[in-house]
């Protein structure tokens, strides 16, 4: 029998306690658990940035994986713990949206509320839910607790509007920067497949004061030194500088504009 | 059979090599080992942040998990190994009060002094005693082996004073900032139980040059921007700024006095 | 059946979601792995402190292992994925020559191409190879393919020069800085077996501004605050200051000269 797997992702950083405490808890519910870091160093309460870590990572996990997703919980507040399921994986997080961009093209979606305090870890703190509610139910449900134990179906989970590019005329598209990454690679919300479809010819794509005109199929092909985009593993058209720091060069970090302009 | 846990506690960064190089070495002597960190990002030699660390994750995870702590072994030095046993959990660390905090509420405390080379990864080195004792010794401990093998029990362990807050008067306690988490809440020393017993009318806890005089049951309850305080999951009272952080606003870090005044 | 582990070694850093998008492929495609992060912290593109990361730690690990290194794999260029078998280890890396330090003293080294793309992830991207390429063949190989399945033998791998200190006169050696460690410790290339034999008397060794003329056989015999000389537990003399940092004190960092002169 195959150990459970339950990938881990919040916005907790790794010097403090807290995500060893949510792994012992888990470990305790569900010893044969497989835990996995998908990040921990999510900008504090990062809600967009996590959302698209996940989606990005997700997919890569083996059918049946458990993602457990602590950013933002509004402890106190009326926002929900949700569990969700999708093309056979499992998702439990708090109802802030962080959700969407993972769950945007799966289907038979299915949320449900979490609300089922007997799986809880008692007594339930006032502040940190990650270890009491969360890591408890995602050990559950990786142990084989069926999520119909849990709570109730749902259907007015939050949903974040995804930040699509908008046409803005026959040759003029406006986006934005989804993330900025390790390398300084700045990740566009334009995505690659649209970008074919539409782009046939010469482009400028304009980032803050900078423009970028030159298409590339690998990082190696484009030397160094001048920027470039390319066709991201994202799925999505990145700018790049081969072996440099093209956020640097630009000075542009995620959520700020972008205008591409066909020639 | 339950595979066993090790958890992991260090200061020594997740950049070099030293934290893998005692992973192999387990999973070399204990193959069925689950190998769990919990922080490597404490501050070089930070004893009192490590305890404190500890003292917050030993308690979620199940019986039988070995804790394996590496802060400032002095090696060289007469500091001594140490294995410790209590509440059906083990803990491996340099007798230097790292596990003080941790311990101090336990029962059937048994220490020992770790002697027996035989079970150490030989040669021993001049500088790298987590990867050459103190990880052989709990992939040992891990795989089965009883603490009785590694030395013998000892009574004279090093044991830190626990700063606990002092009754000054009437109406006045001092006390102290036991940690600055990711997110900036100032965990103080004032105890959330003696709290609830002791305040039961307004108050004023004064930290550096500022003051907080409002209790929160939730981050949500408290809104944004002003400070307040609350009963963290740490079972400390907490100086927190909802979505902010407090110890920036407060300009204050590990180790600060507070002092509480009941009005 | 032990399960088998793979060791990860990238320049990816933490916080994206590269890392677990390699480890959650690998998890699909070997469910038993085990898998132990030795560095992602590793600078960008920075070939000589992976190799140095991964010659200290690889050694530690059981029998079996699979190394999977990324770092600077030159996506889109000729740069080749290989597939390396020493000492009853395995390795994935690019061919960059990050194996090199790592496999110096082995014996029976064999080195193959890979190119077996029915192993790769399809499509396999432009820019992330980590995910599409290093990690399946590496879970693969821990699943049990043979090495002989991926490629073909080769013979014309990089082979970086080690960087071994020079015997400039009889009383005289050049070496360099092979890493700054997070404790500020500086690891020459001065290798200690070579020091036992050659330095029997009073020296000086000089690194930027500064000498080292003590040698100590442990931090704490070194008290506090001179530097001092010390047999690593990488097998290198180290430049070390009890709980201080010598590089801060010294300002070098990796890669800078050092020179010994015998007294």
């Amino acid at each position: 029998m195959k150990n459970p797997v339950i990938s881990l992702l919040t916005d907790f950083g790794s010097a403090d306690h807290y995500v060893g405490a949510m792994k012992g808890v888990i470990l305790d519910i569900c010893p044969r658990a497989q835990l996995v870091d998908i990040s921990h160093e999510i900008g504090r309460y990062g809600i967009a940035e996590a959302g698209y870590t996940l989606a990005q990572a997700w997919q890569c996990f083996p059918e049946g994986t458990v993602h457990l997703v602590v950013v933002d919980p509004g402890v106190g507040s009326s926002r929900r713990p949700i569990v969700a399921e999708a093309d056979g994986h499992r998702f439990v997080a708090p109802d802030n949206g962080v959700l969407t961009m993972a769950l945007a093209g799966t289907v038979k979606l299915r949320v449900r509320e979490i609300a089922a305090a007997r799986y809880f870890r008692q007594p339930v703190s006032q502040t940190f839910h990650g270890r009491d509610i969360f890591a408890p139910v995602a050990a559950h449900l990786a142990g084989g607790v069926v999520p119909a134990k849990f709570g109730k179906l749902i259907t007015d989970f939050i949903w974040l509007e995804c930040a699509r590019p908008v046409r803005e005329s026959a040759r003029e598209w406006s986006g934005k920067i989804l993330k900025i990454d390790r390398f300084g690679n700045i990740v566009t919300n334009l995505d690659g497949a649209t970008w074919e479809r539409e782009v046939r010819g010469p482009f400028e794509l304009s980032v803050g004061a900078r423009t970028v005109s030159r298409l590339a199929s690998s990082y190696a092909e484009a030397g160094g030194g001048e920027p470039f985009l390319i066709r991201g593993s994202a799925g999505y058209m990145e700018i790049c500088i081969n072996q440099g720091s093209a956020a640097d060069a630009f000075e542009v970090g995620a959520g700020a504009p972008v205008k591409l302009f066909l020639l």
